[in-house]
C-alpha cells in the first residue's frame, strides 16, 4: 500500500521564502500522517507566471536555495516537486543561462533518477506556447536537450526509480502539458512507457482556471490512466498569478485516477488544502470505487472563479476597501454585489454621478441597489465641472505664434460625451478612491472591451476589470445568480435588469424613451465572441461566407434568425459588419493597451493571450469581391 | 555578372494587399534594370509583428492567394520573397493549422527548390522567442520539422538551385535569426555548406532597429560571409510595426558582403527604396571595393529612429495634430520640439496649465519654448477645479447604508497632487485633443516609467510615449541635439535643460528654491537601468554585492564614486535601493499596464519586450543576509 499526500497548496508567485515554508508544513503534515510520498505542484517554489523574473541570476539561485532544503527535508518521505533548474554551465536559445521547467524527486535528503538521465531531475518535455503560456521564451525543453544530444526523445523520458517499503517502485513523472499532447506529433506518456512497465505516473501541473477546462481534463487523463493501465495522479496548485494585464486564477482541482481510468479522489476546486491517499500499487487503484466531479461549465463556477480571483488580487495588492461608479445600469450593479460579497459592504463605497442626461429611474436603481448592498454611498453630480470644462476649452484662446493670430475651439456633442465620462472616472473616483484608502473598479463587459465602447480614461478606467471576460448575456446570468443563489434576495434590482442598456451620456440615450447603447447584443455578443474567441479567429470573410450560406447563427451560436430580424437588407449587414471590424480592430485596441488588468475565466480572456497590434481593419481579397457581388 | 535588385520595402503590417502593390512595382522596375534577380525581406507580404492575426485562416488565405500573384509575376526574373507558408493538412504544436516563416524562391512562375525539400519554399530554422520576437507562438520550425520527420537538421538544409543566363546557381537562402545563431547549439548557414558549396547566400530579415544593432550585424554576417567565401546579401524592410504595447521602427540597412566579408554596397537606413547591385559570382564579388557603413550608436541614430518612428505612427493611425501639455521642464520641451518637427509648428498646440505650484520661471519657460517654436499656444489653468474637486470629495457626506450615519472624506497633500495631474490630462488634455482633432503625447522618460514616478489617468497619459524608452540623460542629450543640430538655434531654451526637474505639484517642489524630483539621475538611471535593460537582470542581490565590493558604479556604468557621494552610510544606500526596487516591482508595474505606447530604441524597451507580473518586490535569502550584515 502506498500512501501519498497531494500538496494542492496555494503558490504564491516570486515568493520562493514563502513557498518554501508552506511547503514545510505540507511535509510535516504528511510525514505525520505516515506518508510515504509528498506531492507537489509545477513550479512550486518559484511560482509560474512571473515575466522576465526568469531573467534574474539571483532569483534563480535564490530558488535553487530552497529547493535543496526541501530537498533536505526529504528523510523518510519522497517528495515530489516543482522548480526551475539551472544549468549554470549551459546557455538558451535566448544566450542566457540553461532554464529548466524541472520535477523533482526526492528521498533521504538525495535526488533520484540520476541513474538513468544526465540530470538528477525531469524536464518538461512539451512547452506550451500558447494562449497566456510563455514557456519557450524561458525554458529549454526536453525535445531541445534530445536533439542537442543527438539522442532519440524517447531514450531521456526515463522513469525515476524510488525504494518504497524496500520495493522498487517506478514513477513516470511529467509536467502539466506533457499530459496534454493530443496536438503534438510526440506524446510523452507514451514515450516513458516504452522503456517498460510504470508504476504510476504523476503529471504536476500549474494549470490556469478556464470554462470547462475540468471537464476535457478529466477525459484526457482518464484516457492516459487506462491505457498505461496504472493510476496517474495529477497535482495542481491554488491561487492567482498574473502576466500584468491578464491574472488567472488556478483551481487545483488535483485528481486521481486509477489504472482503469476511473477518478477515484480529487481535491476540492480553488481550496489549499493536502489531501492523503491510499493505493494499493498491486491492483492499481482500482480497490477505490469511482466518483463523480463536479461540472465546472455553469455559472456557478464563474462565480467561484470571479470571487476566488478577486478576493485573491485585492489581498495581493494590498486593497481592501473599493470604490465603485454606480449608474443604476447592469454592470456597475453586479460589480457592486460582487465587491460588497467578497469585502464586505462597509469596504465598498458606491458613488452615483448624474449629469443632466441621467434619468430618475436609473438615480433611483442606483440608490436602490446601495440600500439593498448595505454599502457607504454617495452622490457627486458631475454637471458643473463638465460645464465648466467646455466652457474653459471652447472660449480659451488659442494664439497661433507663428503670425500672433488667435483662434477658438469648439466641442461637439461627441466630445462632450466623454468629457463627462472622463470627469466621474479620473476626476471623482481616482480623487474619492485615494481619499477613501482604496481603488476604484472598472466595469466593463467583455462586449464593450471588444469594439472600445468605453472612454479612455473614463469608464475604462480603474485597478481591476474584473468582468471584462464576461459576455453582456453572461453579466445579465450573473446578476441572476448573485440575487438568487448567493443573496437569496434581489440585491440588483430587476429594473436594472429589465432596463435598456445606456450609457446616458446624450439625450439620444434616453432610457426612459427605450434609447441606448447601439450594440445589439443578441446578436453582437455573438459575432464579437467569434472574432476574439474561436480557436480559428472568424474574420469578416468567414462572417460573410457563414451570412451568404444562411449558416451564421448556427456557426457563431446565437439563436436563429436573428440577423434576418436585425438587418432588412445585405447592404445594412455589411455596414454593421464593418463598423464593429473597424473598431475591434482599429480603436478598440488602441484603448484595450491602456486599459486595466482582465480577470480571465474564459478560454480567451483579453490581455496576454489576445496578442494584437495597432495595425487596424483589414479585408481579404476574398471579403471584398464577396462584398461586391452581395451589394449588386 | 549577377545582376540583383534589393528591395528594401516599407512593409505594412497586416495589409497583405498593400505590400503586393508595392513589391509589384519593385519587380517592375527590377525588370527595367534588367536584373536576374529581385529579393524581397522576410514576411513581405503579410507583415511581421501581427499578434494573433496569424490564427485567422482568412488572412493565411490571403497571404497565399498574394503570394501565388507574386510567383506569378516571375517571367524572365527570380523573385525571392518572404511570405508565411501554409500546410492546411498539418497541425501546429498549439493545434491550429500549420505555419512556416517562410522564403520562396520564384522564377518563370514556378517555385524553385522542391527537388531537394520537403516544400517548394526553405523553413525557418531558428525562431526567436526572446526580446519583442514571439515566433515559436505562431511557427512551425525547421528544427521541429527534422525532428517529426525523423531526419537530420543538415539534411533538410539544402539550396535552392536557379538557372542565370544558362548556368546553375546555388542560392543558401535563410531568415533573419538563421544568421544570428551564436546563441545556438547549431548554425543554418554552417549545416547549409555541409551540402555542397553555395554561389551566395541569401538572408531575407524583417529586423527591427535597435541602438547598436547594425554594428553587430555587420561583425557577425562579415564573419559568415568570410568563412563561406561567397557573397552575402542581406535585405530587410522598413516601416513600423508594433506589438501593441512597443513599436519598432526598422531601419532596412540592407547590405550586401562579398566573399572576402567586405561590405560592398548597402542601402541608406530608414528609406523605402530599390537598389541593384551588379556582382560577378566567379570572383565571389572581392571586384567590388569595400565601404565604411554609418555608426548606429549615437545621438543622430536615436534621433533618426525617433522621427521615423512617430512620423510613421501617427500617419498610420491618422493622428496629424498633436497637443502637448508644456511645463517649462525638459521632458516636455523636448516632445515639442519633435512633434514641431515632424508635423509642423502648425499643428502642435501646446497647453500650459498652470496651478499655484507652478513658477513664474518654469511659466515663462513654457511660453518661451512655444515662441521658440512658432506653435499654437494656450494658457488652462487648473486651480479652480481642483479646489472645486476637493471640496466636492471632502464636503459631500458619505452615507453608511448599513446604519444611516454619516462621514467626510479628507483630502491629503499626496492625494491634490495627483488631482492636479489627473486635471491636467484627463480633464484639459484629453478634452482639447478631441476638439483639436488629434492626440495628446505621454511625455514621460524612461527612468520615471521604470518606477511609476506619474500619475495614472494623469502625465501618464497619451496616445504614445515617445520618449519612454530614453534615459533622462538620453532626453538632455536629445534636447541638445535638437538645438544644436535639428533646429540650429536653441529652441528648446537653456534654463529648461539647467533647471532642476521638478513635478511641482507642492510647494515642496519648488524649482526656484531648488527642489524638486526625489530621482537622483546621476545615480539612479544607471541603477534603473541594471534592473531593466541588463540581459543578465540585476536585482538588490547584485546591487548590495557590488555595493559591497566597490565595484557598483563600474558595473552599473555611472561615475566613479557617485553613491559615496549620495548616501552616506550603508542603511542609507538600502534604504534607497529598496525604496525604489518596491516601486519598480509594485506599483510601476500596475501603471505599466495601463501606460501608453512605448517607441522601442534601446536593446529593451518596455512593453512586449519587458514581460512582468504584478507580484510585488521581493528579496533573496543571499540579500536579506548580506543587508543584516552591513547594517551591523
Amino acid at each position: 500500500m502506498l500512501k501519498i499526500a497531494l500538496g494542492q497548496m496555494e503558490v504564491i508567485p516570486g515568493r520562493p521564502s514563502d513557498n518554501f515554508q508552506t511547503m514545510l508544513s505540507i511535509i510535516q503534515e504528511a510525514r505525520q500522517h505516515n506518508c510515504h510520498m509528498v506531492i507537489f505542484p509545477e513550479m512550486a517554489i518559484p511560482g509560474y507566471l512571473l515575466g522576465d523574473t526568469w531573467e534574474q541570476p539571483a532569483f534563480l539561485r535564490d530558488c535553487e536555495y530552497y529547493g535543496n532544503k526541501i530537498i533536505e527535508a526529504s528523510n523518510h518521505i519522497i517528495i515530489v516537486f516543482g522548480n526551475v533548474a539551472v544549468d549554470w554551465k549551459k546557455c538558451g536559445d535566448d544566450g542566457r543561462v540553461r532554464k529548466y521547467n524541472a520535477v523533482f524527486v526526492a528521498q533521504n535528503g538525495q535526488l533520484q533518477g540520476a541513474d538513468n538521465f544526465p540530470y538528477p531531475f525531469r524536464i518538461k518535455t512539451l512547452l506550451p506556447n500558447y494562449r497566456e503560456f510563455d514557456d519557450t521564451r524561458h525554458f529549454f525543453s526536453l525535445r531541445k536537450l534530445a536533439m542537442e544530444r543527438q539522442e532519440k526523445l524517447e531514450d531521456l523520458l526515463q522513469p525515476v526509480t524510488v525504494q518504497i517499503d524496500g520495493k522498487s517502485c517506478k514513477l513516470g513523472c511529467i509536467l502539466c502539458e506533457d499530459g496534454w499532447s493530443d496536438d503534438y506529433s510526440i506524446s510523452p506518456i507514451k514515450l516513458l512507457q516504452q522503456n517498460g512497465p510504470l508504476n504510476i505516473i504523476i503529471n504536476i501541473s500549474s494549470s490556469p482556471y478556464t470554462l470547462n477546462k475540468n471537464n476535457k481534463r478529466n477525459r484526457v487523463f482518464s484516457e492516459q490512466a487506462r491505457y498505461a493501465g496504472v493510476p496517474l495522479i495529477y497535482v495542481n496548485n491554488v491561487g492567482l498569478q498574473n502576466n500584468g494585464k491578464t491574472l488567472y486564477t488556478f483551481d487545483g482541482f488535483s485528481t486521481v485516477y486509477n489504472g482503469q481510468g476511473d477518478v477515484v479522489a480529487y481535491c476540492p476546486p480553488f481550496i489549499a488544502l493536502t489531501q492523503t491517499i491510499t493505493l494499493d500499487l498491486q491492483t492499481k487503484g482500482l480497490e477505490l470505487p469511482p466518483i463523480t466531479t463536479p461540472n465546472d461549465h455553469d455559472m456557478k463556477s464563474i462565480y467561484t472563479a470571479l470571487r476566488y480571483g478577486i478576493e485573491k488580487f485585492t489581498a495581493a495588492i494590498g486593497i481592501r476597501r473599493v470604490v465603485i461608479g454606480i449608474s443604476g445600469g447592469i454592470d456597475s450593479a453586479v460589480s457592486a454585489a460582487l465587491y460588497a460579497d467578497i469585502l464586505g459592504p462597509q469596504n465598498v463605497l458606491l458613488v452615483n454621478m448624474p449629469s443632466q442626461f441621467n434619468s430618475e429611474t436609473t438615480k433611483g436603481l442606483a440608490a436602490e441597489l446601495a440600500r439593498n448592498l448595505g454599502c457607504l454611498y454617495t452622490v457627486m453630480p458631475i454637471q458643473e465641472t463638465v460645464d465648466y470644462t467646455i466652457k474653459q476649452i471652447s472660449e480659451t484662446p488659442i494664439i497661433n505664434l507663428a503670425d500672433s493670430s488667435e483662434t477658438k475651439l469648439s466641442v461637439s456633442p461627441f466630445v462632450t460625451e466623454n468629457i463627462q465620462a472622463r470627469d466621474r472616472s479620473s476626476r471623482i473616483l481616482a480623487g474619492i478612491a485615494a481619499a477613501f484608502g482604496g481603488g476604484f473598479t472598472c466595469n466593463a463587459n467583455k462586449t464593450e472591451t471588444t469594439v472600445g465602447y468605453s472612454t479612455l480614461y473614463g469608464d475604462q478606467s480603474g485597478f481591476l476589470a474584473a468582468l471584462s471576460d464576461l459576455w453582456k448575456h453572461q453579466v445579465y446570468a450573473l446578476a441572476v445568480y448573485l440575487n438568487e443563489q448567493v443573496f437569496g434576495r434581489a440585491v440588483i434590482p430587476q429594473r436594472s435588469i429589465d432596463i435598456v442598456p445606456s450609457a446616458e451620456l446624450s439625450f439620444e440615450q434616453a432610457v426612459d424613451e427605450g434609447k441606448g447603447d447601439p450594440i445589439i447584443y443578441p446578436y453582437h455578443d455573438y459575432l464579437f465572441k467569434s472574432f476574439m474567441e474561436h480557436w480559428h479567429r472568424a474574420t469578416p470573410e468567414d462572417i460573410l461566407t457563414w451570412y451568404k450560406e444562411g449558416i451564421l447563427e448556427e456557426r457563431i451560436g446565437c439563436e436563429p434568425q436573428v440577423t434576418k430580424k436585425i438587418f432588412a437588407t445585405p447592404a445594412d449587414f455589411i455596414n454593421d459588419l464593418e463598423r464593429w471590424w473597424k473598431l475591434y480592430t482599429g480603436m478598440a485596441v488602441a484603448k484595450r493597451i491602456q486599459a486595466p488588468p482582465v480577470l480571465a475565466v474564459s478560454r480567451r480572456a483579453y490581455g496576454f493571450d489576445h496578442r494584437e497590434a495597432q495595425n487596424g481593419p483589414y479585408y481579404t481579397a476574398k471579403y471584398l469581391a464577396m462584398k461586391q457581388e452581395l451589394l449588386q
